[in-house]
């Protein structure tokens, strides 16, 4: 037996468009003409220009029913209308009836994975899980249970063998051709060339108030440093490790009695919160990167 | 020998326009085609509509070195505009050079007074403060040391005197046709002719996480009732106590070691930030009040 | 294939005194001369005094294996100790190798259940579960997958039959004699007698900061205020609805975009989160319960 | 004219016990029993023992009118226990009749004095300050409208005469033993000997949330770093820069939209409550440190 999982998405449907592009005036005016000639009503608008590199960026959704034309059709017409404004325009248009699809790639702590499952088995999150992939076989009884397939990868110590458990993951994860690889406590450091792969859809949780305690055991780092917060952050990957840029983060008030056990444990509810609330942020297209930062239509 | 409290303001001029109607399709292209024709430059922009009441709100802030004409042609040109917009539209433009005038109504707790004076001493707050009135002489130090008149209205306790009293405050609060009259825990209740009155401008700290405890000593019914958060509220005063549109609220963390006195220690700092951050919104034009509900584009 | 949810604490074996008594002169010298003269080491010691009710409580841990003797002759030895202490004296001694039990009762919404269950897998909690009872079959899934009884109890709407699908609750519940009867959005109200017969071990978790928004669809509540903050209270259940005393709370900001059933899936995230905290409180004995407020010992 | 900052202490006296020493069986019982001998009424006690360093922590406040002798005779009678406890033993007792004594240095940046002297004002915090010393003119106003002596120390450039400077204000404050030097934005950096002379004395303030963005404008550090939150740190100053035990912490939100600048204005909030909370700390000797780590009695 297993928990259902199916989308019953009660939300109206909207189209999703995300837009960036060098600053200029009008941008504003061009893109709400052409949605107000179509008939498109706009529930949601966010708009941002970074005032350092003058890029313009936005996210604006619109009632799906409010347009006469089909998804494959607004999508043309506003590829014409994108194209004359420059060359640097990015955009995409997503259809919410389209659930994001997502690998979720774990090793033996669950806290992350029995968060997401239960929020997507109750249907509260705009996500399809694909698969879950473990390089231990702990977890495999949860992804199971919600009828999710479990693909064990062990990972040797040495680097070679390493490399090929790295190179039979990225074969199990790009078969499904995700939306999203989400690092949930893999405890792995991904490889260069699958960060460069994956840019902007593997999304990892580190254990710690970043740029706070990078690297290797941040609970013990912020034990030896008294800190009085601890925190989790939720982020891009890239070759720079624990560097990428920045979606969610948040914090737990911690005192002089706890140890790291202690901070593991409080920590774990800092970690699943900050990455469900990073990943929907990505999922419903509400993230935008420029350099090394995000633009958030939250 | 006193503070100086001279506005310099060190961000860019910018002209706000607030502006709410019934939604329909176009608003925003129509709003953003006028501001690009003059050739303005968006800096911030919010939108939302109210999906019960399909009432439209926006607030746009533009650089107002962007735009060739002067504030008052500006407001001339836009009310042309929002003239073709029908009947039930309501807006206002701001040019942000002008700071808002407001006037503080104090009684013997001088916390919030104290917070709110040293932000404009350190020209961190958009607001000059013309008065402030008290009915007691205790904060008369701290309005006089930052160079602010202070008047002192006392308050008899029978209905006849506090009307009297209550009618000079407003005699003393008009002079200054302020844009905010701030009720600092000024400790009387409005009489229902004042808040009419000062609709939407009269802006009041409530001492607890409305709607919980409202009325007196909302510190003792939290120790009764062995909450272990306290809050604070800003709100506008209306006619129906404690019951106004809510601007700002926040929490404090409390035990059961904690006294009512300690509650009203604690409870002090989320008073004054609350009052602070609420105030700004209304300040920066932020607020937009719809029912007993508010927009807040921060 | 289920979940495992066995139980490998980790933390060193301690005992756990809790006790309470009018104050007077000389208890904690007495208390600690006791654990002092058996060799006891204490790890961890919360002591307080209600100003108002002079009424004395303490919570004290201690290392199992710094004592010589057994967990019942430790008892049996601090039972003298309690006796000469006056008729008023209420204790208990906890052994932290027997795991508490709790029986979890549900409705349709999973999102308490998935979290606790999740906790439970992970050994990251002090709770073994008997059952899970549910008046609707939704969740029996999970519930088996984690390898626990599920029992089914239809509620139908007549006031005979609620009464009956209520007495087979309390045998399904009575049969196991748990430590905690958690109910976990069970959206029931437990009649007076049960509330009685589980006092203080039946843990409710309210959707709202109460006492804000007691009774029915809290969430719309909210709305209609226009508050700026929502929030969930553990607390335990009584004969006064929502009024019993409260264990833990806390609060998630939301704004003007957020209908209610926005602040529904937000709030999940503080139900599940508080009723963890407040349920972990209660499984460690950290609270005692005076008058309608709690002590917690954390 | 100025502001009355009188000590009027509403609450009860009392006397603080604070005590550390290698842990062992029966501190507790040998402390409380002295306690319980002289009538004492303990009205707050904390203990902690660090299970790396085995060390024991101890805060007890016992209200005054229990004890039959004076304060003089507590501490002699006292020191005699404390010498039987072995040579370890480190102790300090507080009458909280007398208010702690502090100096508050500063730059330009008024925020946090203006937070300080406003609680001193309303009788909210257990200090008198001596004395406040600027290497600016600026925040004279303030300091002298509470009636509190403000020294001018101009800082030049150069080594020599930096050094100079800060004799200077090693003198200025050593005249007045405070209990608290209190760096509220003061921009300077201690040399090795002040704060190695003024060691568990000198309170920083430092605006992030440290170990993150340590050194100079931790504010535009976060901005390139893309953080989603900003904090503040209060610690002793110590030879390490930025490095010294923490006493408190916390954070606000932000986003994408804000600038430096931004962040500095939204930081000051942070930074004057977390200095207020933590400095309040200090005088009610509720922090010890050990190591680079403290204990706080909350």
């Amino acid at each position: 037996m297993t928990i259902p999982a199916a989308h019953t998405t009660t939300d109206e449907r909207q189209y999703v468009l995300t837009l960036s592009c060098p600053d200029t005036t009008g941008i504003v005016a061009k893109l709400s003409s052409f949605i107000a000639d179509i008939g498109g009503w706009i529930t949601e608008a966010g708009f941002f220009t970074d005032p350092e590199s003058g890029w313009f960026f936005t996210r604006q959704a619109v009632r799906a029913a409010s347009i006469s034309m089909g998804f494959d059709e607004l999508s043309q017409r506003f590829a014409e209308v994108a194209s004359e404004m420059g060359p640097d325009v990015r955009w995409r248009l997503w259809d919410t009836a389209k659930p994001k699809k997502a690998v979720i790639l774990v090793s033996k702590e669950g806290h992350c994975l029995h968060d997401l499952l239960g929020r997507v088995a109750q249907n509260d999150y705009p996500m399809d899980v694909a698969a879950v992939i473990g390089n231990h076989e702990d977890l495999r009884p949860i992804a199971q249970a919600h009828g999710i397939p479990f693909h064990y990868v062990p990972f040797p110590k040495d680097a070679v063998g390493k490399r090929k458990a790295f190179d039979q993951v990225a074969d199990l994860v790009n078969a499904e051709s995700p939306d999203a690889i989400v690092l949930a406590r893999f405890m792995q450091i991904l490889p260069p060339d699958l960060c460069e792969m994956w840019s902007g859809k593997a999304i990892n949780i580190h254990h710690s108030f970043l740029p706070s305690f990078m690297g290797a055991r941040p609970y013990h780092q912020a034990y030896r440093r008294g800190v009085k917060l601890i925190g989790a952050t939720c982020h891009y990957a890239t070759e720079d490790l624990d560097d990428g840029p920045i979606i969610e983060q948040d914090v737990i008030r911690i005192s002089h009695k706890d140890t790291p056990s202690d901070m593991q444990r409080l920590g774990r509810d800092a970690e699943k919160i900050v990455l469900a609330r990073g990943l929907r942020f990505h999922l419903e297209d509400r993230v935008q990167v420029y350099g090394n930062r995000t633009v958030i239509f939250d």
